[in-house]
């Protein structure tokens, strides 16, 4: 804390670092400043509403570049609104904090702003508290009526797609703790920035609506959550493990045991995990090739329940349980 | 943490104790359990959306009753809502819990669930995650277009209003730190309660809709609210303190002097202030006494800026500083 900023009250810092943050939009009535925000919903669309809280030590190192938990906050819960083909509109920011901190805070809003800028959302409230820094970020946005991605429409036959790459983000948490460790410096950085500046995949996902059957996003690694989705549309899913899509920068810094292994049990990825009936695929395929994003088929669902894993068409172990906060706490990150 | 409940985990947690919380409601197509909720917006209506959090040892004593906890962290955030003028519809919960205990979770969702209901707010979005004790409700809800309650529209000559009585939740929070004591067992509890289940004034807020000019609720205390709504309206304000309402419960267990200190600054209250032209009190009146709610005319808006406060006619020094979380975290609650 700087001299100068010492008496600087709840007040004051809210207005100081959350006003005007993200986009400027006509349809906000009244953001930041009096009880509520009223905001002009799109005649047609339903309500998209989600909330995602990161803590420190938990879901990020403690001393993490702030512009990076700013980021974060909010890309996890624009990836929650991708899963859903939902459009992102508003968000508010529930902000639990040590201590104020003039810098700290500024890289904060700059990390939260700049992502908020470029998906073209607004902040439109929010809290700022004292105690163990908690942040969560509420989403709101707006899909059209009837054509929103649920983890429950998925079809017998559909094929499991993938965007992106898998494992990145698990890579570069061990990375930035040093429980794993790399001559190949660009490898890393990569990774790390996987990490540390998710990208959540709301485009692609507002594309799918009409293509996909079921969506959601892995937040949890593959292994926790495509159990959720197979169960959401009852059936069961089938996966051949040496189809992950695994990035050149993580097969740099490990064997391939360890990046598939980060690749189904790491989480963080904010990747979407989407159900594509085969006759879509192609459409899926194009459109992903428009937005210069990677799609890989992994598996599909099939009739019955439970999730099989495959390796070169040998069934294999199922991996580990997905991200539980409870379960992992204390041996995700070193505190 | 009873044995059994050991190896109970974060998405078994939420599937518990925070499914099916407050009304089932008909426009919630899609609630607790995808990566987002699905609601629809009644047509011609505006969203209003606030966020509001409590952090064990600021907000609330450590080891508070979780039934009052969770009473709180929605109460809150309705009062907002009812400041607006606004119908409370939906909300979503970002806890932080320290360990997970069934007991405690029953408690607290018991309490969030009985407001909820009587309120028809449905709970449709949750995220566990585990850390110091902090409890974030996001409140959605929805006003008819144009008649939204704003902080800003107070004009000159309106009288200022407030509902209840204040300072009742001060020296309950007192009592309960054991800071202040009392052979009134009776008041004493009617004080304590007063704070640990605050009472949001939405049926009233609803009704002050085109009655009210300006309305906010009363978080900070009226010594630190009050000047918000005369800023935000570009006036002055004066203030009477003789005619603050004071409950026989406070006047029974302090003097008068403390008991104005606490309704001038401890906060917690949740009543409302509100500006209303004269021509509508009548109106403001009959309304509160159908609700059997107590109204009081404290002072009035008048041309200018800042406030001014008078006892008994003669100017007051200005009371101290509205709640502010980090200037007052280390001295409000004993932690």
């Amino acid at each position: 804390m700087t001299q100068e900023d010492a008496p600087l009250g709840e007040f004051d810092l809210i207005r100081r670092f959350f006003t005007d943050i993200g986009a400027a939009r006509s349809d906000v009535e009244l953001g930041v400043g009096d009880d509520a925000a009223l905001l002009r919903m799109p005649s047609g669309a339903d309500l998209v509403a989600a909330v995602d809280t990161i803590v420190a030590g938990r879901h990020f190192p403690d001393g993490s570049d702030p512009r990076s938990i700013g980021h974060r906050a909010l890309a996890v819960n624009l990836s929650d609104l991708a899963a859903m083909g939902a459009t992102p509109a508003w968000a508010t920011l529930a902000l639990t904090l040590p201590s104020v901190d003039a810098g700290w805070l500024e890289r904060f809003s700059r990390g939260l702003s700049d992502l908020a800028g470029a998906h073209r959302v607004a902040l439109v409230g929010g809290d700022t508290t004292a105690g163990h820094l908690t942040v969560s970020v509420q989403i709101l946005g707006h899909v059209e009526r009837g054509t929103a991605l649920r983890r429950s429409g998925g079809c017998a036959g559909d094929l499991l797609l993938v965007t992106g790459t898998l494992g990145d983000a698990g890579a570069g948490l061990a990375l930035v703790r040093a429980s794993h460790t790399t001559g190949d410096a660009a490898a890393a950085a990569a990774l790390i920035q996987r990490f540390e500046y998710p990208s959540p995949r709301v485009e692609f996902g507002i594309a799918m609506r009409g293509i996909a059957t079921a969506a959601m996003d892995l937040s949890d690694g593959l292994a926790g959550d495509l159990p959720k989705l197979a169960s959401a549309s009852g059936l069961a899913a089938h996966v051949d493990i040496e189809r992950l899509p695994l990035s050149a920068a993580l097969s740099a810094v490990t064997d391939l045991q360890q990046a598939r292994d980060w690749a189904l049990g790491a989480g963080d990825d904010y990747e979407l995990l989407l159900a594509v009936p085969p006759r879509n695929c192609e459409k899926a395929v194009s459109i992903a090739a428009r937005l210069n994003l990677r799609l890989s088929a992994i598996g599909e669902l099939r009739p019955g329940g439970g999730v099989t894993w495959a390796l070169n068409g040998r069934e294999s172990a199922p991996p580990g349980q997905g991200f539980d906060h409870f379960r992992r706490a204390s041996t995700q990150i070193t505190v």
